[in-house]
């Protein structure tokens, strides 16, 4: 008998890598088969600090784990300024990926990767979690123009995502560093913001998209905050505003308007809870005689899941890879397409802010 | 013993005035004494469907009611256009006024009227309601820099006025007649979104202000869905967005993010309900070990308060006029300027989208 699990390893021992290692234990259909470092020992510490078991192979370099033939699945969180190098790699040796969002510098590097995995036939997936949450799935038929009790079509979709940092992070952080995440917030908090505006507008690309003058830099030059607008003309007008942020609260708000209802989340990116996340749904509200309140309120509405979000995105990838290695099928183009869509309107925005806030046609 | 009570007349019967005119009612330091219509029927009806009691005096002018010498206070619900001539004439009647919003199509228009007040010395005041709910002042305390539990400073602020309307309405109604209400949605929504993020920033002007490019006019020119950013530079970087519609559902977000904390409402504008409103309080959240949730969800903070916030405006109002008639005191110089400060920023936005969607410095 077949094994059907898919067997991953892990690129890097960065600090996102435990709550990785932890998904793929969690997922039914995946196994934790190795890790690499760049050092031994720091894998060795990683492998104990998370009590991976002891059938996890360690290995001191990045291209020794590539070798394994016992490896299916490379999951890379190094910094993005690597991505190209090992995704490559990793596809060349015929492993699917796992890759942490920001995917890529920019959508020519993106599309070596993308290129190297079609080439060789292997899978590609980024690191958006909060996609796999069946929340989303669910959010996401009410943006059908068939569904009467929707609120599509989407007129207005706000998004943030804000962390606060230290001092040392702005300054020394892998995140802010020009040889390694020189797109900063932008990359690393804005990937979500317009990724849920995209999956808003079921991922048509906007005409549009520009920064707003309100950019923060560090020393370096990179974006420690910044706000931006999309904007969609056909066919209807749609606008959706983006801020993210290294400097405030932690905040990760969704909310989005339409003809009929609207939607607000304050966790979408992380939900404030493991076994289940809610959204805030209003549908056909009216202000009561006299305009003294409202008909209605915002129904909460309760979405469980059986497994975390970052498991339910292992699980896929996992059962993904799994029709292909087993079954034959080719990769799935859906994930790559968002990745891309996503990779260009970052890339958009970027250049916007070199344009001194122009607006860039996409 | 010389009674406290300050009389307000009504001038024009639109339906916004049977809210203001329970308002009266149900402040303790008010009362309603006349209206006025453009004919002695409409105000007959108007009296007779809000119950008004007899000694009510009806007006079938506007001018006739401002000679009334038991009249304290004109509230003026008229089409924007009308506001310059009719409050002008009341504040030379020696008449407070209590304008609805928009004030006035422009700053130039609003200085005229704030003139008036000033050298007739009567109290001027706009109708926004929600700045005179207790909601609105426990909240304004989040914002101070002394405040160790707050969010200040702050950052970012996303507000949203929006309201479904039918095609008759995108027509003919008022607010989208170019020579009645020719602001459109600006004036009508806009309004509150831009006062919110003033109030939010402690009335500090923004330092530019730019239209995004998703604007929508009916076939009049008038605007009807307008989205905006207002910027500040000094002390540190602040951006507001803001977004207004007649043709979305009906939403009237804030959200407001700083260093140390954030705040959400739905329903800034008018409180789900009459005798209480909450707001959503995030202090000081981090990520669960290995960013597997959030070590805290909002506060739901309920205020309550015991009349309407119209009837808190009313109140607030007439306690001023009663200082200014009763006990020789100068006009509270807070409300004129928050009107002004709005004004400015309305016109602001007009401007940046007659320029094309630039930046204008305020």
């Amino acid at each position: 008998m077949v094994d059907k699990t898919v067997r991953f390893c892990i690129l890097g021992c960065a600090n996102i890598a435990r709550k990785v290692a932890r998904a793929i234990s969690l997922a039914p259909n995946a196994t934790l088969t190795a890790i690499a470092s760049r050092s031994v020992t720091k894998a060795e510490n990683f492998a104990a600090e998370n009590n991976l078991p002891e059938s996890v192979r360690i290995y001191g370099s990045y291209d020794q784990v590539l070798e394994d033939p016992g490896v299916d699945v490379v999951y890379v969180p190094l910094p993005t300024s690597l991505h190209v190098r090992w995704v490559v790699m990793a596809a060349e040796k015929k492993k699917h990926v796992l890759v942490e969002k920001p995917v890529a510098l920019d959508v020519a590097e993106l599309d070596r990767i993308l290129e190297a995995c079609e080439s060789n036939g292997v899978q590609f997936m980024d690191g958006s979690m909060w996609l796999h949450h069946p929340r989303t799935d669910q959010m996401e038929n009410l943006f059908s123009l068939t569904n009467s009790q929707g609120i599509a079509p989407v007129h207005f979709i706000h998004s943030s995502s804000t962390m606060p940092t230290t001092p040392q992070f702005l300054d020394s952080n892998i995140r802010v560093k020009p040889d390694l995440d020189s797109l900063g917030a932008l990359g690393d908090l804005g990937w979500y913001c317009i990724g849920a505006a995209l999956w808003a507008k079921g991922y048509q690309l906007p005409t549009t998209v520009a920064a707003l003058p309100d950019v923060t830099r560090n020393a370096e030059g990179i974006i420690l905050s910044i706000t931006a607008s999309m904007q969609w003309d056909q066919p209807h007008q749609t606008i959706a505003t983006i801020h993210c942020s290294f400097l405030s609260h932690t905040s990760m708000d969704l909310a989005i308007c339409g003809s009929n209802g609207s939607l607000h989340l304050k966790d979408f990116i992380i939900p404030y809870q493991e076994t289940s996340a809610s959204y805030d749904f209003t549908f056909g509200a009216k202000f009561a005689n006299l305009h003294i309140g409202w008909n209605l309120r915002p129904e909460e509405v309760h979405v469980a899941n059986k497994l975390p979000q970052e498991a339910l995105m292992v699980q896929e990838l996992a059962r993904l890879v799994a029709s292909i290695r087993d079954g034959g099928s080719l990769p799935s183009t859906k994930w790559p397409e968002i990745s891309r869509k996503t990779q260009l309107v970052v890339d958009a925005v970027k250049k916007s802010l070199e344009l001194g806030f122009k607006p860039v046609a996409l």
